[in-house]
């Protein structure tokens, strides 16, 4: 018999139970609230389609814990593979939803903490890993939702985590007890957090032995005592009365305050071992960069489809000028998405069994993508005019009063009504000129860190040594013929 | 004694007392409605700054005709030295109001018409600069606000206005009366059209003989019958309770349905000259593209304002990589005006008496900017960080539930008040995540003539032949020394 | 017993024994004239590191026809792996011969052969495949180096091959015998010829019906009568006295001419069939884009390990705006890298047996390198400073009267010999300010087909309609969910 | 009666009367030998046009100390209107030797100090403006051509002058002497010293008051004892029997030795004023770089030239994507010039009379131009496809054996004689694919001062400050409205 797997009405409900901690607007609000509404559709997604013939071998994975049929997202990857199947899903489901798909975050968190778990284990005698292995059990059982609470708010850029004024800049352990301990700080920027289950908590930094207390991972529900989240809520402007998939999405952005919140200790993954909480941090950046090599080329999709279908409406499709520049986004999209390739194809079976991208292929490839986000909206905004700018708004194409004169003078091609081309232009509209594309755009270059975070990963882990004895090499500076 | 000016309070009841054509969300309004505020506030400006001792000499002038003191945006510029100062009035009041000081397009309109109707009525006899100095005067005396319609709708883009299945697809004349004419058509991406006073029309390309009846360029009052205004308004996300100049300002980008409008003889510019209609055309989009010289570094100040500010307040404005983004933001804000400096002292004094800018100079300092502007964007998003996309709700900011935290947490340098941190924050997220800004940023390639529009501007007029000259002559080809 | 493979001694001596029909600076002459010894070095080293334990699993194969352990430049791709394998031994050799090692060349065409031969017999019935299969039985048996020979000298650019004035712009049969077939043309900017075994021709672009006699694909020695090889030599300035190895190569790029060759017929492959004609010049683009995959990186390894240690000679190796131009240049090379190795993953395996790379991929991976090339050496110029431009010629840095000077000032940190870095500023001036580094930079963006080409072939094979129908169904266009 | 001005022949041979102090390929030799002669015929375009009809007003001058009517590049700029010619001059000439008319750096030298020995006075009661007049009436008297030597060698770049192992390493004041000063040290990256008439030195960067011996400027022969030109050629690729300009020119970059040089006093400009020693340096700067927004355009123009003449040749000038890669090189050339007229239109009059550019537009104009040389270059590359590094040699076109086959095969368009197309490759294949044309790409980023040394100029004299009060007036922060 196949295992039922949790739908997205369950998922709604189970959110709906949970106590209202969600600060927005200068309320407090429960997850049934409008404001969250657009992250939810999109979460739905990843429930709704587990059982399409298309999409299932993607959406779903087999649990090497359990054997069981489980949600690709709560998979902990084994093998290339796997990386492949996950970047794939990431990309085609991505597309369905204007954008991200906002559940990577916890799938990524759980497959750095079973390494950084393990690693810890390894030297300290610790029993991390045991831990998180049972909580795998119940995040795959349940099917759960979570965000990854990584950024924290930093206070002054200057100084380290215990440098601080202000102890709380980073989020820490003021209390250890018998039964778990009590963090407090807060984490900003925390993409979704207002509409997943449970929030995951990894350090955001490399940490030194000075930093022990604010060497800490865990995991709790969302609806914690003491976890206050306050909300950035984002949509597009409402196309009111035309039914669009577009317009059902939407994002939170969140300060998530830890407001002196008790963690019982098998929802503690590190606490106080300074180097696997380096560890911990980099894995959740190395596994959600690697997502960012699905998400990324997604977006890419959206914006040369929109671009691409303006230009045919506009009767320019064929023109060398719009050509080059489909390509050049065609090109982003597939760079992002070789270099997602090539991180699983080299990537590693660590010991903990979880198999681990390539550090420079992620990195580069996240790079790119974001070097490239305001890049292929300007792409867009050249293919599409001026219009996006300047579209009458839905009730004004639906009334009756002027409704029919819009009609007639946005009209082209005789064989393109005039509702397309009216669609296609709000759809333009919504990433070009909305708040919500403008979050996008923001977060398409810091998301999972920014471009010069992926620097600073590829300074490290690059080998330029190497590429020097290539130059002593051929400048007869050296004799020993450069390999690697 | 001093001649009194017209005040910001006067043009506002002026605007009131128009007979209500706007169309926005549904609705047709006058404009005492709060969606077209933003536009009224910003021109506002324009007025309220005549007798400041800074500004004065910038934004008033000494009319050539009257030999009055007036607003410069009424002023036919009569050297290179008024274009220099219109370039920079331009960018000092434009940095006042976080953008596009919008009231440039009828003062660009005029000063075209004053050369296109002059060099009709040289070859053809007509009176058409009569009727324009007639105007002129009272649009001087009156001080007047005018939209510059330019842009049809174009339908079928690989058809000529004569050959299109709908013959409204560029504004035309359908019928020529004693006592004037009536046009039909419409206009879209019309910016401020729902706030001026008066809206002037010109041609939006080259006409051909056979696009006779299209030939047209004419001034009317903005709620003239049949004038049917459709609206796109865009705003900030209202600060609530926060006193921020930026947030009372918005745009409106408007279709201009002209439903069979009746215009004066004496009101009609140009009507039926193919060449000078062609003209017109080209001659707005001339002194329009000089105008955003100055505009669009107003914009780069802006952004480089808050760049350069929000780096100070991370503790990390000396860094190289900081500085390296900003001075790239100076150099584009000042090519860009360099540009239009260099168009005024090459620029030409046409037989009208108007001093014309160089069209080289005008259309490469446009198109930098046009190509620089979501690059622009991307630094800004790249110096501030994921924040203005997460930025809590200024309701929350406020709340003495969650406000006090909000407040400990996004504090940074100890000298800097957390406040002046979240504003500085705010005001960016205005400009990357919002509707309004994401309207700037497309204006920002498109306003004017998008890049591609003035490539071909400079392929027409920029003389690659003598470049070619120089290389005959260089490899041997030809004797000819090249001189130009 | 292993099979001795063909030394590049054995190889040497072959070209010398060629009848001299390479003509230079005026002269004609053999493959013993020192104006063509740059290429045979390089091309040496394909055969001297055969037997070294580290390269030999790259740069032998076994061959699929014989199970002989061949020179894998002589080998058909049977799975992804021997593509992943090819793309890293060309990375790897590159890198020893200071850029290009030409010899993929011929690889490139006897791959794109083996599939188009295959092709055409499977339509037409004839018995190419046959004779290409005899004739790669020979090719790895006798280790053989070929040139391709693709680029027509075309002529009028606007005509296709029939269409010319004069009917040899393309190359042609100009009769057909029972022995075989009699060609006339010219080939230009063909790589290595005068240092090639053989030369094989095949088309440079897609054919229609009425080309037939220009849909011709053979096999010929470089000597056979008729071949005229006109030879533009490039190499670095001599470092006199200097033992260096990069001033050991040196390149030959050439125009082919065909004055009436014979071709037996049993080194024909294609005559006539215009569909096949196209595919072969089609895959051999290909293929050499996918090789381009690999030789890019290795250009781009050389210009960052020259870069990174005049960096480090100079003291400023971790600087910030150091570090961001390596990674730079890093990020280039594994970006391309990458695209290659998402072209075998995705890779087609064919009927003929071959394995195909992916097109997309290795389009994309081929423009990004050719858009980056003049970027990378920009690059090194800000990382060398001006001295490349001014660097004493070695006669002088050698010479006693002002040699010690010069070796005197040109000193930087206690611990660098002068000489070193003096041979890192000259390995660096033979990239940016000699002849060669020129041609090598032209070959960067141009060799294997220039971005536009790859552009067009992006165009061609890249699902657009797909990423339309994602924007339809956000827009609410149309309800189908988009899958691929 | 108009006074007679020197001739080129003049300039010759009191070169060739210098003592012989040039070493270059191991000899030592006197300005006749033929590797120096490329310079020489460069300059003496400077001579032999101050008569012609349409450039004497640019290339003289009326001197404002004598009153006589001089060579401009010994003039010191009065007005705003002398830069702008300045500017005129350099670009129109710079254009008939292919690039770099190496004059300027005599004339920006002698700018530079006209100002400094002013202020140095003004402060310390010194006499070196009266030197520098006596100094400059020889000058402008003789018509002397002089090199300016500014960067010193600089060994270890993380030291200032005073704290180098070696205190050789910027040039310095080893012995006071009552008749003059002894100097040690060396330059190098000193473009035409090999063919100047006198050396001008000024320091390479700010100073401090330890660097005291550092702190100095003068003026010498070029032959003066002690001085040694070690010098670096370079030429193109000499087309052997085609008459063709760009053939004859040539460049040197010297590094010259100052092994313990004598100079009087009357020749000493700065001597220890440290302060004065820095604006020395920094004017030298500023004046070269203004110039660079005459020699960068031309610069482009050469290759705009070649860029639009191929294309035509090719029969592809009209199409678009030639048609926006020449306007990209437009806007390149027209950009650099402009922000040179603003530079000049923003200039100020000095209190030592000298007319000084606006340091903002002169750094952005040079840093637009360094930033894109590489560009610009890739542009030519791509609008010229392959050939410019296959060329035949020349010898090999004009040869009987193959000379009519290369011919024949290299025509385009029936109306373009194949000599023509071959000479126009040959012109492009000089910029691309020559020692030379590498020369002036590295000089085309780093001559005059590198962008990053631009990017420094702006940030120090930019005013950030002013822009975020922008951005606190706009937020709220301050309610002082931003002016300036």
């Amino acid at each position: 018999m196949v295992r039922k797997m949790r739908t997205s009405e369950e998922y709604r409900q189970d959110l709906y139970r949970l106590k209202p901690n969600v600060y927005v607007r200068g309320k407090k609000v429960g997850r049934d609230d409008p404001e969250v509404s657009g992250g939810i559709n999109i979460i739905s997604k990843t429930f709704d389609l587990v059982d399409d013939p298309y999409f299932k071998d993607l959406l779903t994975a087999k649990s090497h814990i359990s054997g069981k049929r489980i949600n690709r997202f709560t998979h902990i990857h084994q093998s290339a593979e796997d990386l492949m199947k996950k970047q794939e899903m990431t990309r085609k489901i991505c597309r369905l939803v204007g954008g991200c798909i906002q559940r990577c975050m916890g799938c990524d968190a759980m497959n750095g903490l079973s390494i950084a778990t393990f690693a810890a284990d390894m030297e300290h005698g610790t029993d991390y890993h045991k831990r998180f292995l049972e909580y795998l059990k119940e995040f795959q059982e349940r099917d759960m939702v979570a965000a990854c609470a990584q950024t924290d708010v930093k206070g002054d850029r200057s100084k380290r985590p215990h440098q601080q004024d202000d102890p709380d800049m980073y989020v820490r352990v003021v209390e250890k007890r018998s039964d778990g301990i009590v963090v407090r700080g807060a984490k900003n920027c925390i993409t979704m957090a207002a509409v997943a289950d449970e929030i995951i908590v990894v350090p955001t930094r490399a940490m030194m032995p000075e930093d022990k207390d604010y060497c800490v991972a865990f995991a709790i529900p969302a609806d914690a005592d003491g976890v206050k989240i306050v909300a950035r809520t984002s949509k597009v402007r409402a196309p009111k009365g035309l039914d669009m998939p577009q317009g059902e999405f939407g994002d939170d952005e969140n300060m998530i305050i830890f407001d002196d919140v008790f963690v019982p200790w098998d929802r503690v993954f590190i606490c106080g071992e300074n180097r696997y909480a380096t560890l911990a941090a980099y894995l959740f950046a190395l596994f959600h960069r690697h997502s960012y090599t699905g998400c990324k080329p997604a977006t890419t999709d959206i914006i040369m489809g929109f671009g691409a279908l303006i230009a045919e409406y506009n009767g320019v499709y064929e023109r060398h000028n719009i050509r080059e520049k489909l390509v050049e986004l065609a090109a982003t999209a597939e760079l992002v998405y070789a270099a997602g390739i090539a991180s699983a194809v080299h990537g590693t079976k660590t010991p903990a069994g979880t198999f681990m991208p390539n550090e420079v292929y992620a990195n580069i490839g996240r790079r790119h993508a974001g070097l490239n986000y305001y890049k292929e909206l300007e792409i867009l905004a050249e293919l599409a005019g001026g219009l996006p700018a300047a579209l009458p708004f839905a009730e004004d194409f639906l009334s009756s009063e002027v409704g029919p004169l819009i009609k007639k003078y946005i009209k082209r091609k005789s064989d393109v009504p005039p509702e397309d081309v009216y669609r296609c232009l709000y759809g333009i509209s919504n990433i070009l000129c909305s708040s919500l594309g403008g979050v996008q755009a923001v977060a398409g270059v810091h998301g999972g860190g920014s471009p010069v975070m992926e620097e600073i990963a590829i300074w490290r882990t690059y080998d330029f040594e190497k590429k020097k004895d290539i130059a002593k090499y051929l400048a007869g500076i050296s004799k020993d013929m450069p390999k690697d």
